[in-house]
């Protein structure tokens, strides 16, 4: 089932997509209003409602490599940092690359919604706390990385994180294709069953510390192939099975 | 005014504390419904509700020299890094010691609320988006703030940001003593004018990059002083025109 949030008579709603159309639904996932619109023109929002947005970093061996982190060594844990909820971005939105950034790079990676709240999650029971799959786009002020105290900057700024377009919520996340595509042309392209950490360990790592809540949103690490972003340019990140997030660089 | 967050027949309100009595309001702030309680026994509630909580690192310069993070150079921007509503924990309440911490440290802060939604402020308007003042303790794993990626499990795990006892609306926070005391003998005692980056110059350069929503928390960072807690000890962050919260650690 295909999950979409939209803006529908100036109030965001949920709702199902069913072939074309859109079937307004009281909640994420909940029972139909009885009311349907045409998914083209409807204006879709990102499909989520988070508190926080928690992300792993170095998830990827070639990724590593890449930026030249790469110690000979494993990471041992997942790598986590904070996004909050003003990062979304809304799927074919335009996101305005900002002047405070000489190296503002894209990072396509699968995304997940928490569906229900979840605490010391088992390899057992992770899964059943998620909603549902999507596509994120991790935009990334990587010179800031580097320079600033902590990914605060580089990572959490308003609209750093279109999502996207809607959840899927029957899939296994296990091994999905993730292909990132610059103005068509094609950046990255992995799967999930490169993860350093699977989906399960991620969420099971997450809850021995933090409370996750419905809503929470998890990115889950971007393979090789991230570069730099100008104006004008079209970032496209499609997970096998979920569909694809557009994002306009203005 | 002061404005505490309680539970009260099972749910949360918001309340005018006038003397030693709580007056339930509508909303932070806002007009009362005409019911009140006595503030002992009230359970206190940490007087936020959140989207994120944004703290500021290495505020003052002899918490850095305590640290070994003195480079000589004063910092030229705040350091920021950020909390979920997770880390929130109420006034008087316990905090169990992690079991996965070898180095769990208190550090007593001047906290703030946001009042108003806030993007690019000027420091002209910036204070007038702050719904008031509190009293905010970064709990802090100091061993793997060293050893992890991101500040993760250093700073956002679940109950790391006691908060409270209440919002004081009617305060100038240019220099304010801040205190923090460990089963009663004084650790912490600065004063937010020693501050390399005061709250309007915080509050500006955050709203660069993010945007505020009213509920929101920003942390400004700890005094010289903090060190490792055990279980059984009893913290007091005590700001100057606010009160003290007390957390028992567990």
């Amino acid at each position: 089932m295909k999950l979409a949030r939209i803006r529908h008579a100036g109030e965001a709603h949920w709702a199902e997509l069913d072939g074309d159309t859109l079937h307004l639904t009281r909640s994420m996932g909940g029972p139909r209003t009885g009311q349907s619109v045409p998914l083209d023109p409807a204006l879709l929002l990102a499909p989520a409602e988070p508190g926080k947005i928690v992300c792993v970093g170095r998830n990827y061996l070639d990724h590593i490599r890449e930026l030249g982190n790469d110690t000979g060594d494993l990471p041992t844990q997942p790598g986590i940092f904070l996004k909050g909820a003003n990062a979304l971005a809304e799927p074919g939105g335009t996101v305005t690359r900002p002047d405070w950034t000489e190296n503002f790079h894209f990072e396509g990676e699968l995304a997940l919604v928490i569906g229900q709240q979840a605490r010391d999650l088992t390899p057992d029971t992770a899964l059943a706390h998620v909603a549902g799959y999507t596509c994120g786009l991790d935009l990334t002020a990587r010179d800031l990385q580097k320079t600033d105290l902590q990914w605060f900057r580089a990572k959490a700024a308003d609209r750093f994180c279109p999502l996207g377009p809607w959840l899927e919520t029957d899939l296994d996340p296990r091994d999905l294709r993730v292909q990132t595509r610059v103005n068509g042309q094609t950046r990255q392209d992995g799967r999930t069953a490169q993860m350093i950490f699977p989906v399960v360990d991620i969420l099971v790592y997450l809850t021995r510390y933090v409370t996750l809540e419905p809503g929470d949103v998890v990115l889950t690490g971007t393979p090789e192939g991230v570069g730099p972003l100008d104006s004008g340019d079209t970032v496209e990140v499609e997970v096998e099975g979920v569909g694809t997030l557009v994002t306009h660089i203005g």
